[in-house]
């Protein structure tokens, strides 16, 4: 059997893979990326669960429409335009995905042929880079700075031929941690809005700000070809898979809603009612001011760790929120190398070299804090540092 | 913007588009092709959730294995095994997805190069038609008969250039409601044996059998290139979106695996651990019994109707289980034309153009009889038939 070219050309994911070694019982892993359990309002999705089916009952189990609920588009429209005046949602510009990676595949399937550009991060997060994979792209990389996308770069990368989309994380972002200033976003839109070309900003962790202000988007509310991504996984519950893509140019949904029936007719309903249940009837911000105050916690216990047990060629990023720390090594070692080092003393991190489209045996890794006590995570610390 | 060439070839879903007419309040409609409610067990399903998060806990929560819940997986196994002596599936050859839909878009992802070959039956199924257009492939159509497949049609479509798969719907087929005979099935597969091509039979409706013996598959179970479809969707809930693969073919499961990682990461776990806790602790034979005993009662009410109504010159299936009858105009009228006709009748059906990869103005069209009583059934054909 032959199989595509697009599949043999497709990483499979290096993080899940190595999830296998990391996850033994005696390992301390910084490897992961999974949302703490607290994330999980457990006990009211529950009376969510038996009061959506009170309140609206077959609806739950039957086939429903591909945009997804519009009881739930609705409420996420407001909270967007609440969180910051002038973007101006309605429901129409919302669409519900079976998680956001489901929103990533459908954006590369309706906009990429075969050798399109597709401007990136680098480092960049994983699970985009393996969804436009499929749709065999072009990447171009640019480097991610401490305030976000090197800009001459990003100017140069606009140059070439078919450029669709430049996809970005600009807060707390997966691997680095990092949030983009102020000012670097108002320069990237003042770049973009030249140019015939979507802008993604990526948004998971946006609510898990645990220090500085909130920052408007980059483009959002003020560029036509603006796409925002977003998903209740790291705030309400992952497994129940519900993302979705807010945008304000129609013919693109329009694309995106064929592309969706084509791939898995509409999300699950179920789900859909359960969590805009619990929406409307909890105490949304109270449950996430509690992770904030979880993650902040930890971030902080392995910002002090390192600060103690790394050594000085060896910097970090510092998160304002998310769950992520990215350091990169003075010496240039290779982190993969440091990797396998680091399981013989039985701890975790990922090395960085997934998160690049075209680099190999880079000296950055990747440091998950949110699914250990301080105490764990000043022992894991510790070990590296020895390593290191 | 400029968008991709294939998701501009692919058609958005014209039973979808139509449904927004048929919906409405006074037309009778056997457009549709939904489960009756009555094969969602609503209160079982309830006590599923609270029992499975009892048990389970922030499992039902979290992210997950991309091959899907092991114990399902377990579960579909055995049940495919006891159903057929033979077969012999393993809980690592079954591989969940979101819905089957997904499966026919993931199967097409890791096999299909533009232009290359799949055949389908005609009329084919046209969620198929629509997931695998996304990979832009070349359909050879063969023709679908009373027994099965057209043999000669096969060999022949099996000579043409990189064939990838041949696509099947063996029992109570969409749009037809044909079931093939067993002579067929056994035809069929000695002519595939030769090819290096995968079999696929997409069994949704399989286990909806209200008349004549269950038959065995055509390649599962002796074909190395067998995949089968399962689907949750007709006999417990389509909200849910829960379907399955089963193969024994692991090379080609790799492949799927990373597809999946890149579409969705993984099905809601939440309505996997929820499935299968109400498999495990509920009478589902009996549940399917039900189901089966009202469809054969539409079944036979649309039928007697059609022999009462219907002129000479319209001919119709006779299935022998899932929800469709297949009806041809022995005249040459457009069944398109007819539809508008008949919407002005407030009755509705699905023309057959949109199941056809290569054909207009055909004569024939599909009606579902799953989603009224006797009384309207009788009643909506007689309007038919006055229009025919």
């Amino acid at each position: 059997m032959q199989y595509s070219e697009r599949i043999l050309n497709t990483p499979s994911s290096f993080i899940r893979n190595i999830l296998k070694v990391t996850d033994a019982e005696d390992v301390i892993s910084f490897a992961g990326g999974l949302p703490n359990p607290i994330s999980f309002p457990i006990d009211a999705l529950k009376q969510s669960v038996n009061h959506a089916i009170e309140v609206s009952g077959s609806k739950l189990f039957q086939y429903s429409t591909t945009q997804g609920y519009l009881p739930l588009r609705e409420y996420i429209a407001e909270k967007y335009n609440k969180r910051q005046p002038g973007l101006d949602y309605k429901p129409e510009d919302v669409f519900i995905t079976t998680g956001s990676q489901q929103a990533l595949e459908l954006m590369s399937k309706v906009l990429i042929n075969k050798d399109d550009g597709i401007i990136i991060e680098e480092p960049g997060y994983l699970g985009a880079i393996q969804a436009f994979t499929l749709s065999q792209p072009t990447f171009y990389g640019v480097t991610l700075e401490e305030e976000g996308l090197n800009l001459e770069e990003l100017e140069k990368a606009l140059q070439q031929p078919n450029v669709k989309f430049i996809y970005t994380v600009p807060n707390f972002q997966n691997p680095t941690g990092l949030t983009y200033s102020k000012e670097r976003r108002e320069q990237i839109y003042e770049i973009v809005k030249k140019h015939d070309v979507i802008l993604f900003e990526d948004d998971p962790y946006g609510e898990l700000r645990f220090t500085g202000e909130s920052l408007p988007y980059i483009g959002a509310g003020k560029l036509e070809n603006s796409v925002v991504l977003g998903s209740f996984s790291k705030t309400v519950t992952p497994g129940m898979r519900l993302g979705y893509i807010l945008t304000k140019n129609h013919e693109l949904l329009g694309h995106i809603e064929t592309a969706k029936q084509a791939s898995d007719l509409h999300t699950n309903i179920f789900a859909q009612y359960v969590i805009h249940d619990y929406l409307a009837n909890n105490e949304y911000d109270a449950h996430v001011q509690k992770i904030i105050a979880l993650y902040k916690e930890q971030s902080d216990a392995m910002l002090a760790a390192m600060d103690k047990y790394f050594p000085a060629h060896v910097t970090y990023t510092k998160p304002e929120g998310g769950m992520f720390i990215w350091a990169t090594m003075g010496n240039g070692a290779s982190a993969l190398e440091k990797f396998h080092e680091a399981m013989e003393q039985k701890v975790a991190f990922v090395p960085g070299d997934p998160f690049y489209t075209d680099k190999k045996g880079v000296s950055t890794m990747r440091l998950n804090y949110t699914n250990a006590t301080p105490e764990i995570i000043e022992e894991g610390i510790k070990r590296l540092g020895s390593i290191l």
